[in-house]
């Protein structure tokens, strides 16, 4: 269409699920590319050690490689795609195709968390970029938003549903009263999430995401290993009804917030009022709330997962470094993580929220004075109690739902401590953060 | 910062609400910026007619100036940000701009949808760009997601609310069952509507921008004139409460959809499953679905008006051109209207959708046999029919109220003639579209 169109060869590195997707939809939609940009996107080495599924895809053969070398000695090619996933191997792949003067495109949320900034010099020291649109949340164009169409506001907080097989599980946990081991079977028939689940529902993976999206929101180095992380593979279903029953849905959510200490991070189960937009985000859906000082609230919705929404950003991030767009944001923005100055982290102890605490207690006169001298001591003042009738066959005795005003979490803890050291006290209080709506201050 | 920091010079023609929150965050959040951008814009000329307004917001004065060539013959001025609205001296204060060798930023999307690919093909003679974010939907970057984010996909629908004014009203039309009357009045009690509406409750504003979205979507010139506008100013109660009951909620949606004989545009108050994420999106916020052949549905929203959100966007603009990689994105897509060959608009009589009809008539026997015969003989297939009870002081018969298959709306409005025609129909059939989930295809 357009008489001035350039060629710029791209490699695959890894070809799995998402190497898969990518190398189909750029061997078979050359045709609707050539139409959307003026360059022209040229599928030249697909680099793996076993083609047994590349194989499969009736991709052209004469692509597959075994040798990354003869990829990056290719000058025709400019752009490598690590699709390799794990930490070592794709960290030696991209590190090497940067200093060969590739630009890299990955969709490695776990290595950008812990090895983004040395990556980013790397491409910086050789002239190019790394984009990493796929990383995070799929095929949402998140890490655009954040960067380029959010840019001239201060980011204020960020909340975000990004492992689609936990919202699966929670979806299901809530909406038809299952526990949390029948829904997560139910998520595996499917093939929603892995036969060892482990990654997705400890919370790891939606820390990596957290991450990565909280160091451009906030223009900062985050540090992975402060992040506090919890997973859904805890949760009891009566929680979940619980929480229904005073207004909120329960979500595993990726929350950065500005407190007024620091940053606070943390990925978690959490309630967030039904009213707001990310409680409707159901099934395998990821959605990212982002909060500025000047735009307010957006959202971001879309798969945040699987081959084909992940090519969908794979390729976006190619056609942007074909296009030059995204080498400008590389050198022009201050925010990328081997620029930026360390973020403040808050230690959990000091982040404040919401909470709601379970408390499994003997059905006794002054027990539940006892426990809200405890809260009160401590500062943390109550919204709502709610004591319901013991279950048929609880032997823990009756379930005392609690929820607080906003409050320091270190305080929250050691009142749990002693909560649960009382004599009337059967079992392990549950505690699991209220996500208020984040103010708008944009009138 | 930043040691290299660069200054890029800003002129803001036009200080009403947005042009007055873009000239307040621009002088006052300025250390923000510079912390999010290696450059730094400085605003030099804030160009009116009347400083009225201007002069209460706490502005530098000096910046004030009455003539628009003072601003243009500043070479330090390289962005001029036309925020006066209006087709004519809009049109020429950009054309002006743009000839001056000035970037231009808008949120004139009555402007661009009937003049765009013209002030598109300025820009390009004279090497400079325009930006328009702000044009739709207020703070949601959603222009950069066609462009950009989703580039690698062929985008085959997009359903818009883009009009936080009529999505107020039918929101609280659909919660607390008042009429259209009341709504609107309520909305322009809270500041949401104009003293004169028109612009926003005949469905025209919500054109425009479905004109510039999709033109970006599908690459190709759309002619504004074609597009099938209908507003939410004939809507009665009692079509919102049945449509409920059938599952549906009625939104105002500007929907672009390829079709089997071409791209299928049009403006309309439209019934949406209560199950999609647009039935969620409540009050003045906005939000856009958008179905890409790779991605899938992807979803965007936030605020879509008022002086913050829309300063969100201007700004961002002026970010993404003094960085440099809105030029790119400007001269490497073939999207442009500029450059793009004219859509094949399908008329609406050709139009594929399915209906709400609802049949005012007498309740006798034999009448419903009739109107669905007259269906059947067009090709109207039905899913479902409700009689209701006639309400009390009803005048007009009994409502039957039919819900059709996928069928060709000028089958539908012939239809329609006939069954008004009928003795036995009291008056006007009303006829409201249902949009359908796109297919995602995307495994």
């Amino acid at each position: 269409m357009n008489p001035d169109s350039t060629i710029t060869g791209v490699a695959i590195v890894g070809c799995g699920n998402v190497g898969g997707a990518t190398a189909k939809i750029l061997s078979q939609d050359s045709d609707i590319l050539a139409e959307r940009l003026c360059t022209q996107l040229r599928l030249k080495y697909i680099v793996d050690v076993d083609f047994t599924y590349a194989g499969s895809l009736s991709l052209d053969k004469s692509l597959f490689c075994d040798d990354l070398e003869t990829a990056l000695a290719d000058d025709s090619v400019l752009i490598v795609a690590e699709l390799i996933g794990g930490i070592d191997t794709a960290r030696d792949v991209i590190s090497r195709s940067l200093r060969a003067g590739k630009h890299v495109v990955t969709a490695n949320k776990a290595l950008l968390a812990q090895h983004g900034p040395e990556l980013f010099a790397v491409a910086r020291e050789n002239g190019v970029s790394i984009a990493f649109e796929a990383s995070c949340a799929g095929g949402i164009p998140i890490v655009r938003a954040l960067l380029d169409g959010l840019v001239s506001n201060r980011l204020d907080a960020l909340f975000g549903i990004v492992n689609g097989t936990c919202n699966f599980v929670l979806t299901e946990m809530a909406r038809r009263g299952i526990t949390y081991a029948e829904a997560l079977a139910e998520a595996q028939q499917q093939g929603l999430a892995e036969a060892d689940p482990t990654l997705d529902v400890s919370g790891m993976d939606s820390a990596h995401k957290l991450a990565v999206l909280a160091s451009l929101a906030f223009g900062r180095k985050i540090e992975f290993m402060k992040i506090p992380i919890n997973g859904i593979d805890n949760l009891q279903q009566c929680d979940v009804a619980f929480g229904e029953s005073l207004g909120y849905v329960i979500k595993l959510l990726a929350i950065a917030e500005r407190q007024d200490e620091g940053i606070a991070l943390r990925t978690r189960p959490a309630f967030i009022s039904r009213e707001h937009p990310l409680a409707w985000v159901s099934g395998p859906f990821n959605a990212i709330s982002v909060y500025g000082n000047v735009c307010g609230h957006t959202m971001y919705y879309g798969r945040g997962a699987g081959g084909m929404p992940s090519a969908s950003a794979v390729i976006s991030d190619m056609c942007s470094i074909a296009m030059g767009n995204w080498l400008q944001l590389f050198n022009s923005l201050p925010a990328w993580p081997d620029r930026a100055e360390n973020a403040q982290q808050l230690p959990i102890e000091a982040v404040r929220s919401r909470y709601y605490l379970r408390v499994m207690c003997d059905d006794r006169p002054g027990v539940l004075g006892k426990i809200t001298t405890i809260l009160g001591r401590r500062n943390i003042s109550i919204t709502s109690v709610l004591q319901h009738e013991p279950a048929e066959d609880s032997m823990e005795g009756v379930p005392v739902i609690i929820t607080t005003h906003r409050a320091v979490e270190g305080d929250v803890r050691n009142a749990i401590e002693e909560i649960n050291s009382m004599d009337e006290v059967n079992s392990e209080t549950v505690c699991i953060g209220i996500v208020e709506e984040y103010p708008e201050d944009i009138k």
